[in-house]
């Protein structure tokens, strides 16, 4: 399987967020992709390949062109108003009917943000970029003919709206790779869905599902913690089933805490089968790996081997798989776990 | 003229805000009201009154029962799930479609308020109600004959929308009020619009706006920095003029960094030259103070001199008024300058 890297990444490392009124540390760090990398290095993966330079033009098919030019200058007009290097924070958000037409810096960074986790900084651009371009090229791979590619994305991107950014994700490599993979299919495919996005990150993929809410070209399926309980709280709903021409493209499996690697593998095998009806020609897995049990930010209870179980039952689709790096912050697991959803995948 | 203070106002302190990422210590601290209070009671005015105990109902006049029945719980609900003491502060907020169903104390930390400048503390809820009570008594007073009040509202409110808390305000005094002698004013009269709200504040009152922005029988006048480099940034623009049976019976008029006496003497001119084109029958005063020169979250430039000015101007419309206090930080010159409004109004 090929492996396409993210370079600029490291340009990317907020030093805090705000989590419930109080500043923590970022738990996406820079070194959850070294560890990774190195994981696979050490389990014989071929060297990484960098991505590719696809322009703005695959973005600005699932974000709003408003949005992208907000993130290239956000940090440099923040600054320049005397306000904090450390990143663009929002503070104060347009809720409830308010139009947000302000161009103040504080403005901007309420009606492109929706929390306190995704600070723009320096380099975060940068580093975004280059992650979608990771994805593309991997997306690239799979038009090529090739079984799977593995594009370890930094940031992640499955929480990134069409004009928002959120939860450590700036721009939706997943979904801006499902879209280039639809694009590219339906010219010679008319399959009830072209693509499937299937997001197996702890959190509720809120981003790619609304990117794709009316459209019935790509289905999105996710299993998650119930956003009942977990972030990101306003979506992930079972009942959220798709929109217009999108009705009944989108499913949400929500699971309560504790869930086990059984129990786990029962809602994966119902994503799977709602999958397998569509007859997509290319699967997305939005790969999060903070389902595992050690991660601080979950409440799962996934032990190392339910990976390698994941990825051997997502092989047995026999589909062009793309898989796309998202969360996963127990930092020391991450490269073991994430080779292991990989090695599954190819020991079928 | 009548007096009326919030005593319950010390129970609500919070200890900070978090403005462009940064913790900052909370600008609207209990002190204010006492150097009000002190401030009054040296310039002769009567020893103030306490408020009356009104109930619920004129507050979801204005207010959704939700978001109230939030208000009173949250705290409890915040502290029992393990977070901090300090406040209930959102961190993560439904734009963009988001439909915000979760009943996690986080999600409804983030559905019920649209900054970090509304904490809501132990005592926060009870303040709220005392000072909303205070702004009710005044307009009781009113409606009893008087021809002016002042309620030394703390928390202030003009910001607080229908279901949303933000930028220190929890309830809508000065909204409440004004709903409170529009019901009694259209038993025996139906004047264009019954009861004018004008908003002083430095900072435009998007609350009240929101509140009254489809009704014609209580009209809004705001006098404010511009939202295109200030706070709150998406609303109060010129353009915003009511909607429905609302339309025309909205003003903004948003100003330049800079403003002089004389240049809000002038946009006060045009407040009021529409204001008594409705000849309401009652006038609310929003009356922040947060447009003094040395304010240090303004960048108006009105000297002391102006407060009596304005007040005496208020005067001239010869209308039963009703002052609810709203903002002002420069602590130390809170006093005099709301003494010298009030005086100025005395003084016709």
């Amino acid at each position: 399987m090929q492996i396409i890297d993210s370079p600029q990444h490291t340009q990317h490392d907020p030093p805090y967020e705000i989590l419930d009124g109080e500043r923590v540390p970022y738990f996406e760090v820079p070194r959850r992709a070294a560890i990774i990398a190195g994981a696979l290095a050490d389990a014989g993966f071929p060297a990484p390949i960098p991505p590719r330079a696809f322009g703005l033009a695959p973005l600005l098919a699932v974000h709003k062109e408003e949005y992208v030019e907000y993130l290239e200058r956000a940090h440099g007009r923040w600054v320049a108003a005397g306000l904090s290097p450390d990143g663009v924070m929002p503070c104060t958000l347009p809720l409830g009917g308010m139009a947000g037409r302000s161009s103040a810096p504080t403005a901007e960074a309420g009606r492109y943000c929706f929390d306190l986790s995704a600070p723009i900084g320096a380099g975060t651009y940068a580093a975004a970029r280059c992650a979608a371009d990771a994805a593309l090229t991997g997306a690239d791979l799979l038009l090529g003919g090739e079984r799977a590619a593995y594009a370890l994305c930094r940031p992640p991107g499955h929480h990134a709206m069409p004009a928002l950014a959120g939860g450590y994700c700036y721009l939706n490599n997943a979904a801006i790779a499902a879209h280039h993979l639809a694009a590219a299919a339906q010219t010679s495919d008319m399959a009830p869905a072209s693509v499937a996005v299937l997001d197996i990150d702890y959190h509720h993929g809120n981003g790619t599902q609304t990117i794709f809410y009316e459209r019935s070209d790509v289905f999105f399926a996710s299993i998650h913690a119930d956003p009942n309980r977990e972030y990101p709280y306003f979506l992930g709903f079972a009942d959220e089933r798709g929109a217009g021409p999108g009705e009944g493209y989108n499913l949400n499996i929500p699971l309560e805490a504790g869930v086990s690697d059984v129990r786990y593998l029962a809602a994966l095998e119902q994503a799977l089968e709602a999958i397998t009806a569509y007859s997509p020609r290319y699967l997305v897995i939005s790969a999060g790996l903070d389902t595992f049990a050690a991660d601080p930010l979950g409440d799962f209870a996934l032990s190392a081997a339910a990976y390698p179980a994941i990825g051997s039952r997502i092989a047995q689709l026999g589909m062009p798989t793309l898989f796309v790096q998202e969360g996963g912050y127990a930092v020391d697991d991450l490269g073991r776990n994430l080779v292991g959803l990989l090695q599954g995948f190819e020991s079928l």
